[in-house]
C-alpha cells in the first residue's frame, strides 16, 4: 500500500453547513487514509501515483442507512398498499423464498451490483431470517469491495408460516452469523430485530444480551406509521414510548443503533435519539409510497441527532441514494409546505451532507476528505448533463444528483482500491449450504 | 398509408378506473388510426404490415401538458428557491438568452431530443417571449415528428428588462406566429401569457380577441402559490377569483385552456374548471421543488374535472412524464398522510390514465388504443428490469414506471410512423431571421 492521490473537481461536505470544493484539485492519501486535498501535489508526496479524472467531480460515496435486499425482485411492486398490509401481501411471500440459496443469491447479486453502481459505498442491509442465505449477503457483499453491515432478521410472532422462527433457534443462528462473520472488517454482522410488534420478549431481550455480549450494532423500525405505533401500544400498554420497549431490552444506544423512518417522534424518544450512539435512517421514498408520511427532518438536524438516508427498498422505489437526496428535500419542502411551516425545508448542501457524511459516520471517518478519513470517492463525469456551457463544480453538483444517473458514475474507490459493480455478478461463490438439507 | 399492426403485450388505461391488457395481441390500424385489438391478426386485415415487438411491452405515449423549453439548461439548478425569487434569479436570466437564436436552436434540440427519448409524444410547450426562436422551436417539434402547441410567451410588465414587450408588439407577435405556423397540424400554437402579475390589462384583452379571432388555445398558471395568489389580489383586488380574472379577459375556457398547478382553488373556481374546455395541468415535481403545495387531485378526478401531467422543467427536475407519474402518487399520498386525510391517494392506473389519455384528450383522440384513436404508442424492452422471473403485464407497468429508464423505450410511433429522438439534433435547420438583425 503506497501513497496515492485522486485528480478532479473535488466536493465534498465537512458540514452540514456548506460545501467545500476544491477545482482541479488532488487528494492525497497513503493509499487507505487522506491525508489532505491540496490545488497541487505538494512536494512531499512528489512522484506518487496519480489517478488522473481531470473534468470529472470527484465526490464522497453514498451511504444507505437503511435497505432490505430480499425486497429487490419486488421493487416499484404493489405500491398502492399501506404498510401492515403490504408487509403481508407482498413482502414477506418473497422474503420466504430466501430460504433457498440458490434464489438467494441470484438476487442479492443484483441487489448488490446495483446498489455499487450507484455510487454507495456503505451500506447497512437488511437480509431475512434465513441463517445461511444471509451469510451469502454478506460473502456478495464482502466480494463486492464495499462496506456493510448486514442482518439476520429476526422474527417469532405476528409474521407468516415459514418465516416465523423458533425463538431459541433466531437467536442461536444470530450468534452463528456473528461468529462465523468474525475478522471480516469491511461486512459486519448488525442485529436486527424486524419490529416489536414481530418478536416475543423474550426474543428481543435475548438479542439485547448479544448485542452486549459481541458489542454488535442494532438495527430496526420505529414510528413509520400511526396503525403500526397504535398496534405496538396494544402489545405494550405500559411503556411510555415505543423507543423506551428497544430500550428496556438493551437495543437501543447500548450499542450503535440504527431505526429507520422516525416520523412520529414524541419529545421523551427525540430527547432519547440525542445519544451519540443513534443514527435515524431518514427513508423518504418509502415514506411517501406507502402513505406513512414526512420525518420532521429539520427537527433532527436543529437537535443534532445524527440522520443518515435509507432507500428502504422496496418500500421505497430507488437504490439510488443520489435520488433519495431528491426525495429528501422535495418531502421537507411539502411538509413546511402542507402542515409545519416552522419547520423549514433543508437545502441541498444539507441532503448531500446527510447522504454522504451523516449517514457514513455509522462506519466511522468516512463520508467526506477530511484528514484521516477512508480514501473512499465516487468519480462522476457529467459533460452530457450540460446542454449550455458547464456551470461550476457547486450547480454541476446539482444537476448530477437532480438529473444524472449511475451510467455518470465512471469510477469508484473504497480504501483506494477500484470497485467495479459488474464483478459482483462473475464471482466464484459456490452454492452451499440450506440447498442440500432439502 | 396502408393498413398495419403492432405486436406486443399491450396495455393501456381507457379509463381511469381501470387498465386493459392484451398479452401478446396485436393493435390494428388503418395506418393512422386504430382499427382495434386483437390476440390474432382478424381475416379480414390478413396479410397487412406487422411490426412484431413481441414480448415487448406496448402502451400508449405520455403527454406532457405543461413544460418550459427555454429552462432546460435550467434543469436540477437553484432549487433552494420558492418561485417568485426563483423566477427573477434562474428564469428569466436563462430566458432572455433566447433572443439569440443560434443559443435557442441548441438548447431547443436537446430539449426536444430528451423530451422524446422519455416517451413523450404529445407536449404542450411554454417558448419565450421571443417571437424568431419560438418559431424555431415548432420547427424543431415539427421535425421530431410528435404532435405539439408550442407559445410565445407574452410579458409586459413585472419582468426583468430585455424581456418586458411592448404591448402592441407583443400581440403584433403573436398574430404574426399563429399566421406562420398556419396550416400545420401536428405542431399549432397556443396562446401564452405567462401569468396575471405579468400581463396588463391590454394584454391580457389583446390575447382574448387573438383566441377568439383563430379559435387559438390557451396555456397559463393558476393558484401556484399563496404569494403568487396575494400578489394577483393586490393587483386586481375587485376580482372574485384568479381565474376569473383570465375568463373577464377571454382567456379561461372560451377556447380550450391549460392552467398549471391549480393548488389552492376556491370553490368557485373548481365550478369554472368543470368546463369541457378546461384541462388542468398537475406538475408535482415542480411543486415540490418551489415548495408551492400538493394539488388536491383526488378531488379533481371526482368533480370530472380533467387532469394531465405536466413536467413543468426546470420548476420539475424532469423531462419523463414516467417519473411524474410516480411523484403525482407520492404526493397524493403526502397529501392523505399530512393534511388531508379525507382526500385518498391516487392508484397507479389513475396516474398512468392522466399521463396518457388524460393529458392526451387536449390533443383529441389519443393516449390510449380504442378504436379512432391516433396511432400511437412506445414500446418498452423490460427485461433488465427483473431481477427474478417476468411477472404478469399489470405489474411489468408498475416496474416499468417506478423503476425503468428511456432506454427501456426502444421505439416510438405517431400515427403509425416511427419517431427516433436523435433525428432532431441532425434534422437541417438554417440559422435565419433575428441573428443577422443584431
Amino acid at each position: 500500500m503506497g501513497f496515492k492521490a485522486i485528480r478532479g473537481d473535488i466536493v465534498h461536505a465537512p458540514s452540514k453547513e456548506s460545501l467545500e470544493i476544491h477545482p482541479d484539485s488532488y487528494i492525497v492519501s497513503d493509499g487507505k487514509n487522506i491525508v489532505g486535498v491540496f490545488s497541487e501535489i505538494p512536494e512531499a508526496y512528489g512522484g506518487i501515483e496519480i489517478i488522473d479524472h481531470e473534468g470529472c467531480l470527484v465526490m464522497p460515496g453514498f451511504t444507505d442507512l437503511h435497505t432490505h435486499g430480499p425486497q429487490y425482485a419486488n421493487l416499484g411492486l404493489g405500491l398502492d398498499m399501506e404498510l401492515l398490509s403490504w408487509l403481508e401481501a407482498r413482502t414477506f411471500p418473497e422474503e420466504i423464498r430466501f430460504s433457498e440459496i440458490v434464489y438467494a443469491d441470484r438476487i442479492y447479486r443484483q441487489f448488490v451490483r446495483d446498489m455499487v453502481r450507484e455510487g454507495t459505498l456503505n451500506a447497512v442491509v437488511f437480509g431475512t431470517v434465513f441463517l445461511e442465505s444471509t451469510i451469502r449477503l454478506m460473502e456478495i457483499l464482502e466480494s463486492s469491495g464495499i462496506r456493510a453491515y448486514a442482518g439476520k432478521v429476526n422474527m417469532d410472532r405476528n409474521t407468516v408460516k415459514g418465516m416465523t422462527e423458533d425463538t431459541r433457534k433466531s437467536l442461536a443462528d444470530t450468534e452463528e452469523l456473528i461468529r462465523r462473520s468474525k475478522g471480516n472488517d469491511r461486512v459486519r454482522p448488525i442485529l436486527t430485530p424486524r419490529f416489536i410488534p414481530t418478536c416475543s420478549d423474550e426474543l428481543l431481550s435475548g438479542l439485547g444480551r448479544l448485542a452486549e455480549k459481541y458489542g454488535i450494532p442494532v438495527q430496526s423500525h420505529l414510528n413509520e406509521t400511526l396503525s403500526e405505533i397504535e398496534w405496538v401500544k396494544e402489545l405494550y400498554p405500559d411503556s411510555s414510548s415505543y423507543a423506551g420497549i428497544y430500550e428496556n431490552f438493551g437495543l437501543f444506544c447500548k450499542t450503535p443503533t440504527i431505526m429507520a423512518h422516525c416520523i412520529y417522534n414524541s419529545e421523551e424518544e427525540l430527547m432519547m435519539m440525542k445519544s451519540g450512539n443513534f443514527f435515524a435512517a431518514h427513508c423518504p421514498d418509502s415514506n411517501s409510497n406507502l402513505s406513512s408520511g414526512i420525518m420532521p427532518l429539520r427537527k433532527f438536524l436543529d437537535l443534532g441527532i445524527k440522520v443518515g438516508i435509507g432507500s428502504d427498498i422496496s418500500g421505497g422505489d430507488t437504490l439510488s441514494i443520489r435520488q433519495c437526496i431528491v426525495s429528501a428535500i422535495k418531502c421537507s419542502k411539502l411538509r413546511h409546505a402542507e402542515s409545519d411551516e416552522s419547520i423549514l425545508p433543508v437545502s441541498m448542501t444539507e441532503a448531500f451532507y446527510i447522504a454522504t457524511r451523516g449517514g457514513g459516520e455509522f462506519f466511522g471517518k468516512t463520508g467526506s476528505f477530511e484528514k484521516g478519513f477512508t480514501f473512499d470517492c465516487i468519480v462522476v463525469d457529467d459533460r452530457e448533463l450540460h446542454p449550455a456551457e458547464m456551470p461550476g463544480i457547486d450547480e454541476r453538483l446539482q444537476k448530477f444528483v437532480y438529473c444524472g444517473s449511475y451510467r455518470n458514475i465512471i469510477a469508484r474507490y473504497v480504501e483506494g482500491n477500484p470497485v467495479d459493480p459488474e464483478m459482483v455478478m462473475e464471482m466464484d461463490l459456490p452454492v452451499k449450504g440450506k440447498l442440500d438439507d432439502k
